[in-house]
């Protein structure tokens, strides 16, 4: 499938090592995933240089593109909150998942779109098996 | 108009009083604001003891019903950042501002939705200036 994984990046870092966990989890099942870069602690130097139309368009482009969303949002942000809800009103599958605990915005904990999960995690570990179980729901639906 | 204004809550409350400052001079030049009680201190415990899904719910509903939607993104906030996409989608005027000099996601600034406006200020006056234009603005496009 082709994924796109969301996560904080202007908002705030302190989860980085978890959404490279999740990036590179998804690219070792074979899935496609455009972001996989953002995940990693690199990436905030490299994203500082781009112009930020470049950004939207480029995130734009790769949202229309994909099959489901992937959301870490245990840190505020508007860009994920900007993408979890693009993606839901075009319709895709969106996993939201955190750090047990956090508090996490009502419009997300509260959200009744029937394409949203929203799930807790523990640790890293406990993150990949709750990714796993959205993909292996979302692979049963028919592809968009 | 009814206009639907958006602030941090879970992300946090640092700009507070520039929250209370617009919500109320968009009361007092006549407006309807439904979210002008989340512009205040008091809000916080408050909306703590409501259900999530009542949370979402309500400003859906606020926000299928708003003319245009006023934000303050200078804190990260997956609920703004929700919010903001959700009423672009829908064909709302958005107006998203921030205190001159944070760092906002370039899914705001480099965002080319000819209905968002995104406007930096230095101090409540100006921020008061920069939501005057706007409401100028749009007051003379065509009531939806």
């Amino acid at each position: 499938m082709n994924l796109y994984f969301s996560c904080s990046l202007t908002g705030g870092r302190n989860d980085q090592p978890v959404y490279a966990a999740i990036a590179d989890y998804l690219l070792a099942q074979g899935h496609t995933v455009p972001t996989a870069h953002l995940a990693h602690s690199e990436v905030m130097q490299e994203e500082a240089t781009i112009d930020p139309a470049a950004v939207y368009h480029r995130d734009i482009r790769w949202l229309d593109e994909c099959d489901a969303l992937v959301a870490e949002v245990s840190t505020p942000s508007h860009g994920v909150g900007y993408e979890i809800a693009y993606a839901l009103l075009k319709g895709k599958p969106v996993l939201c998942c955190h750090r047990a605990g956090v508090r996490v915005s009502k419009m997300i904990t509260g959200n009744s779109e029937p394409a949203l999960r929203v799930e807790a995690y523990a640790d890293a570990d406990e993150a990949l098996r709750v990714v796993q179980k959205f993909l292996s729901v979302i692979s049963q639906l028919p592809l968009r």
